[in-house]
């Protein structure tokens, strides 16, 4: 496994990828790698001839008031979990050379951003769609892969890479949990051992949703209320929201018609966590 | 010379030619094309293999009160004279395919844009520097070319370029101008007899402030003045900016110390005219 560190030097490498017919599976990462990432890696192991996993915790996706100081770092055990898990380069550039100081381009998917997420983190789309053109221009991937978790994020970098014509594929791969349902992330290792009991109820509201749906409940109003009130009984959650909402436009759905995206975002203590499931009737 | 009119047939040939290992130069224009244009044309034609060049009236680089629909446009015309100067492909593609009802994504240079022209046209860059990573991504170009005419489009795409880590060299090509001096463009069809005549204020201008910097004046409010009092003895003419600044940054400069462009704006009776110069001491 080669580990580059210049932006260079990774297109370097992508050219002699290229010349040589490989095909490029990518996996974009903050590191901190978890089941989850490694689910991803897996999966484009198996779809592609060269897999470049990158690690780099994008500053331009945190507000000035979130948690881009004390965000999860280790390089050295995301270095083995990559080499185990098939990766074949890892790409860790350095924020100076990703950010210098006059950078001033940032490519933004409006309406799908300001939503959701979008509401609370008004900046964070924009930083993450800049950065993912900036990693698909070096890396030039056949396919890219993202975790289903990030819902709203899966949904406008499809959006992006359609309006934009780019040249690569987006793969949404399931969301990897714990054995009692808790969705795997790096913002997991937040938690007490008592929030970590709160933050369960957030899939438990979920399933409630999904048995209430397939038992012919239609009223959003109804289900929302259920799930609060499973949420709300963990003393130290607040809610962020709970939406029900068209799973490519992630427009509010009035009514459960066919398939809906149930999204949901909570903060347990000072640890902001969002989670979600498809249902269909 | 093929003419292609929808993205996935042009996306398929440029697939062709890099596998035959074809360099591709990119002319992208909004048609009506003319000295100018050829030149870009002729240029691409010496240094690359194949040459696309592209012709869109792009509506998202017009505001609802500008020219978008009376636009000079002579499509025939048009492909006889990317013919006989080399285009091995004309791009046309449809309105409708390039942004769809629900195109949501756009890239923007921050600062760069919001001087100059963007103060008159705050929507105008942000529509220029998407569709042409639109264009980036459908044609893959190893080197674009622009008119130094349009300066602060250049120097803004060049930044789009390195921030985006892009692939694709731009390349300024020199300004093309009537024997009288008058930049060509295809706006000037606008113009009546004797708004042609004040149009000519522009260059003069120009060449007064070179003449005056060469000759020692390093005083810009001096030279100011003077550019201001050439253009306005055109009675049609006013003036929307006259500025020094730096060839990169586009910051105005309070003294001429190296380069310095001299970029100005005019409105000739209804029709908004640029033209620049750069100048040395």
């Amino acid at each position: 496994m080669q580990v580059i560190d210049s932006i260079k030097k990774m297109k370097d490498e992508i050219k002699k990828a290229k010349k040589g017919n490989l095909s490029i599976g990518f996996v974009p990462t903050m590191g901190y790698l978890h089941e989850g990432h490694i689910s991803l890696i897996k999966r484009a192991k198996l779809e592609n001839d060269l897999v470049v996993t990158s690690i780099f915790v994008n500053p331009t996706q945190f507000a000035p008031n979130e948690d881009f100081e004390k965000y999860p770092r280790d390089e050295k055990r995301d270095l083995k979990k990559c080499e185990e898990n098939g990766s074949d380069i890892v790409f860790l550039p350095q924020k100076e050379e990703m950010y210098p100081e006059d950078f001033y381009t940032f490519v933004e998917v409006e309406k799908l951003g300001d939503r959701l997420c979008g509401k609370s983190r008004p900046t964070h789309f924009r930083g993450v769609t800049t950065v993912l053109t900036k990693f698909f221009n070096i890396i030039q991937p056949d396919r890219a892969y993202f975790g289903q978790k990030d819902a709203q994020q899966l949904v406008i970098v499809k959006k992006m890479v359609e309006d934009l014509n780019m040249d690569v594929e987006i793969i949404g791969c399931p969301i990897v949990r714990e054995k009692n349902g808790l969705a795997i992330s790096s913002r997991n290792t937040y938690l007490s051992a008592e929030e970590r009991e709160d933050a369960l109820l957030l899939y438990k509201s979920l399933v409630l949703a999904k048995n209430l749906i397939e038992k012919g409940e239609t009223n959003i109003h109804k289900i929302k209320e259920q799930m609060e009130n499973i949420i709300l009984s963990g003393k130290n959650n607040t809610i962020d929201y709970i939406e029900f909402v068209d799973l490519k436009t992630l427009d509010p759905v009035s009514k459960i018609e066919d398939k809906v995206l149930i999204a949901i975002a909570v903060k347990v203590g000072n640890t902001r966590l969002i989670d979600n499931m498809i249902v269909s009737i």
